[in-house]
């Protein structure tokens, strides 16, 4: 069974997988999360219906997966530089200011989706967001480890909180994209001296 | 023409002005931003459209209004306890958590029609951000005043953006509206460390 699972999967290569997910977010650009149809995406990729969902299963995991594919060049995991604050600035700079605009209009429109749609919201949690607080929480052990922030200080539950202010706001007050210029200053003035803050308020 | 113009304002008396307003806000529950007409309002509250054009301008300026009038009793410029930390909770417990969850859901709504309505947002910037944000300046400046936030600290600029963190990342990625022991807990673990910090990094 499980050979027989390998093999259907393996039938799409990474290659067809890639140009898959650039389609799906061609067309969620074009049209959003709710008009957008399994029918359009095997219309655009020349693809079946039946394969789209034997191997995704459905709309939310194909959009959910083809967001997390379209995110900059490998993991958190791949950077340790030595400092919390190394580590988080090469985070950020792993995406340019073109590509940062470009996500943040996807995510704006996606982020109206996921309250609407509980599934998207549970793929989102899978694919995304929990990939990405376990690679967050990976780099602040680091720093715990070499003593830079404190085990129990309780702004490492609020990381995400944090990052996401920085995107939504910047958008919807400032009316300009998040910048790499933006971030490392959002990064230096409220990130590291709240998870470095030697003393609970 | 100015006392024209006064007299025919002041046909509206303030309790009018309140029926109007939680009009406003209950078909923006109902409907939304995008599909609320004037006619609605005008046939909601019994009044003629010539009317709410008169006083309001139009529908950005009507709700815009209509959301500030709804904020919790009177303005951070009453608050005044003696520290930034006193200042900022008094601020989070003049809305009580059934408050907060009826805010929430509206705002959320109301973030994607002011990307999409730049009328909107002007009228949000000049009737809510932009009083709102007047009157954290002058909280914060007496606390730079008492010593306890450096004039220069780079996080004073960045006062909405942590803030607003904290309320779109508790809806989205909690699933739960914030809560006024969730928002002291932040302001504590982040806002204040934030605001506080000794040196810049």
């Amino acid at each position: 069974m499980a050979e027989a699972a390998t093999a259907r999967r393996s039938r799409i290569t990474p290659e067809r997988e890639a140009e898959l997910y650039t389609a799906v977010l061609e067309l969620l650009r074009e049209v959003g999360y709710d008009a957008l149809t399994m029918d359009a995406v095997a219309a655009r990729t020349r693809s079946s219906k039946a394969t789209l969902y034997r191997q995704w299963g459905g709309k939310p995991e194909l959009v959910a997966k083809a967001v997390r594919h379209n995110k900059p060049g490998g993991s958190l995991a791949e950077i340790d530089t030595g400092s919390l604050r190394g580590d988080l600035h090469a985070l950020t700079l792993r995406s340019d200011d073109c590509q940062m605009e470009q996500n943040s209009a996807l995510m704006r429109g996606l982020a109206m989706a996921v309250h609407e749609n509980p599934d998207l919201l549970k793929s989102f949690k899978e694919h995304l967001i929990g990939p990405e607080l376990a690679e967050f929480r990976r780099v602040l052990d680091r720093a715990v480890d070499r003593g830079e922030v404190r085990a129990d200080n309780p702004a490492t539950e609020f990381m995400m909180h944090m990052m996401i202010g920085a995107f939504a706001a910047r958008t919807l007050l400032d009316e300009q994209p998040p910048t790499q210029c933006f971030l490392l200053s959002y990064i230096d003035a409220v990130v590291l001296p709240a998870l470095c803050a030697p003393i609970t308020t």
